[in-house]
């Protein structure tokens, strides 16, 4: 039996992340003494805000870490709601937010309650790897919509327009986008918007990147239209990725039933975190995220200015998020090559592309910001010495 | 729109839980000032132990709450492992231990790993609810075998032997059970994992009351047998319910395969929990958790002793967790009324039975002893009284 379990077709299938096996060897270099510039994963370096620590510590003084409702603390529904309307001027009553156990989650409650087997959902390849596991999970198909640089890495009408078939349910994309940092102009959110309606399909907007834009202020697609799901996180801009907290907004409608498969596959999201979480909103909190954001802004310039140099050539244009996805195709025929004499000559780690998908991946490499000016100057220096 | 989601068929058909309407209800006539004994939740009524609480305020101080790895902790699988061993006497490596968000997760993880579309997955009626939508979210049959106090609420040989067909694909038993509280003994489990074996089915086995028996020491299939998935939980036994974090065994030669799983669905279980849990296993911490243990005992004995005189009689041997099914054929026609009435007379919430399947439902009510031998006497005065 050990040799042959009797797994599902979707586990069975399922690739392996390859930044995972650089990031064994990334560990097994780092206990042989080598010093690794980790510049693959997906993680910020920032601890978590100090007023969300405080925040959780005084609910734990307390001691009563009971379960809460399937949908989340209300006060924290209410304030996300009162986010939306004073920084992203849009009108999201706190009804139509879900928490849940970090995006993973609320993207896996979207697709659960979505997707009958054979459902084909459109997504971008490149893309964050995980949702074609997702719909997977549930039997449906993940139909790959290939995106470029011509199209700032995002989907174009005419493409989506020729990718629908009568058995897509809808189309998932990302603002801003991994592993391109690209953003969805308002004109193109209209039309994604409409079509889906036109289509009888729905639309998923991944926004967990949403606050790490460095060339505008942040925006939601909820501002300019509410038939739409929308997935967030507290990872990535609010500095919380080990808390596991994210949260789901459904159109109105659909709240009843995204909370019967919220009670019935998660019971509810960690409390601790969703006490601490409150505070993320506090404005002793958002100056600190502010100024994590321009941080974030100078690292994705140094890489920007100092890149081309080296044969990496940015692609489309990063403007959120914390990654620079680079055409390597000057220095070499395979980024997974790349990525491995990378780590093994410069001790700099990165992400091959093949992680995000199949299209043009081996010329394709991802560079995470998330590790800070210094040491960002010192990994280009490195990359340098051993191309 | 609103008024036709498209939903998924999965989705659309998830009955309610009828006690969140009893809930809600309850939740009303204490706003308005009642003072409503809970019977109903399946959360104990103690605070998280102080050891948990230490760990997790020490583990926050340092402020670095980082993604784990999708297994968990190596240090928390590390002392999972050796609870196995010195508490169970069942040999369970680190490796074959995936440290989830609760049990609801490893459920989850274990049914997405195995489940193709049309398996069919051998339940009981009555049990737990959402493991029937947990098989149905991945387009799975849930298949009941009705179970009564002729067989302490457990299936049988016969019962399985009867109801497997070529599309099964195993069964998921648990002990203690809910809402019955009923183990399965050894010689049912050989017969469960050696039947399995012949007919080409896996076995999961749901131990998270594991610990909360009160007439023996705490058991585990896991010493006994080794090609079973066993989910467990750190919210019923360990007082850690709202910190949602749980675990599944695998056996050999899955633990790639569900790693992969977890990576893609979940990223990784609550870090703040992880830390908090480690301490779960401390000397100090298991003795607050034996005294509660007793604790329990004593209103078990409680109910057990007063119950029948009140008409409700308890079924099957209730050796563990903390319910009490009682059948309540001599007092109502139906459970769900009598539950509507203990509320809005006696102010004493229950559940009514059919929550947990349609094997005469409607003439049982389970009762939770969540609550502590002060109130569990007033609520036993307060039902006679509405009787």
């Amino acid at each position: 039996m050990a040799a042959h379990p009797p797994l599902s077709s979707f586990a069975s299938s399922i690739p392996p992340f390859h930044v995972m096996e650089l990031l064994a060897r990334a560990h097994a270099l780092q206990s042989a003494g080598r010093d690794i510039i980790h510049m693959e994963v997906g993680e910020p370096d920032f601890p978590t805000p100090s007023p969300v620590l405080t925040s959780a510590e005084r609910f734990l003084a307390r001691g009563e870490v009971r379960y809460t409702q399937a949908t989340g603390l209300p006060e924290l529904r209410a304030a996300i709601s009162r986010f939306y309307e004073t920084r992203m001027k849009a009108s999201v009553s706190p009804e139509r937010i879900i928490i849940t156990a970090g995006a993973s989650a609320a993207l896996m409650l979207a697709i659960a309650t979505l997707t009958d087997p054979g459902d084909e959902w459109l997504l971008t390849d490149p893309g964050y790897p995980c949702n074609r596991q997702f719909v997977r999970a549930f039997n449906g198909i993940p139909c790959p919509i290939t995106v470029s640089a011509d199209t700032n890495y995002q989907p174009e009408e005419g493409q989506i327009r020729q990718s629908w078939s009568d058995r897509s349910k809808g189309l998932l994309v990302a603002s801003p986008a991994n592993p391109t940092g690209t953003l969805i102009g308002e004109g193109e959110l209209d039309m994604m918007s409409r079509l889906m309606s036109q289509l009888g399909g729905t639309l998923i907007v991944d926004e967990i990147y949403q606050g790490l834009i460095y060339d505008a202020d942040a925006s939601s697609v909820l501002a300019r239209h509410n038939d739409v799901f929308v997935v967030n996180s507290f990872s990535k801009y609010f500095g919380m990725t080990g808390w596991r907290l994210g949260w789901l907004v459904v159109p109105e409608g659909y709240e009843r039933h995204v909370e019967k498969v919220a009670q019935h596959l998660y019971i509810a999201a960690s409390t601790p975190a969703q006490h601490a979480a409150i505070a993320a909103f506090s404005p002793e909190c958002l100056e600190i995220l502010e100024t994590r954001r321009n941080t974030f802004a100078h690292r994705r310039d140094l890489l920007l200015r100092e890149l081309p140099g080296l044969g990496f050539q940015p692609q489309g244009r990063p403007a959120g998020a914390f990654y620079i996805y680079a055409d390597v195709s000057g220095l070499t025929d395979s980024s997974h090559e790349l990525a491995i004499r990378l780590l093994e000559k410069g001790f700099v780690a990165s992400t091959p592309g093949a992680d995000f998908g199949n299209w043009k991946s081996a010329q394709h490499l991802r560079l995470a910001y998330t590790t800070d000016e210094r040491r960002l100057t010192e990994a280009l220096e490195r990359i340098r010495t051993c191309l």
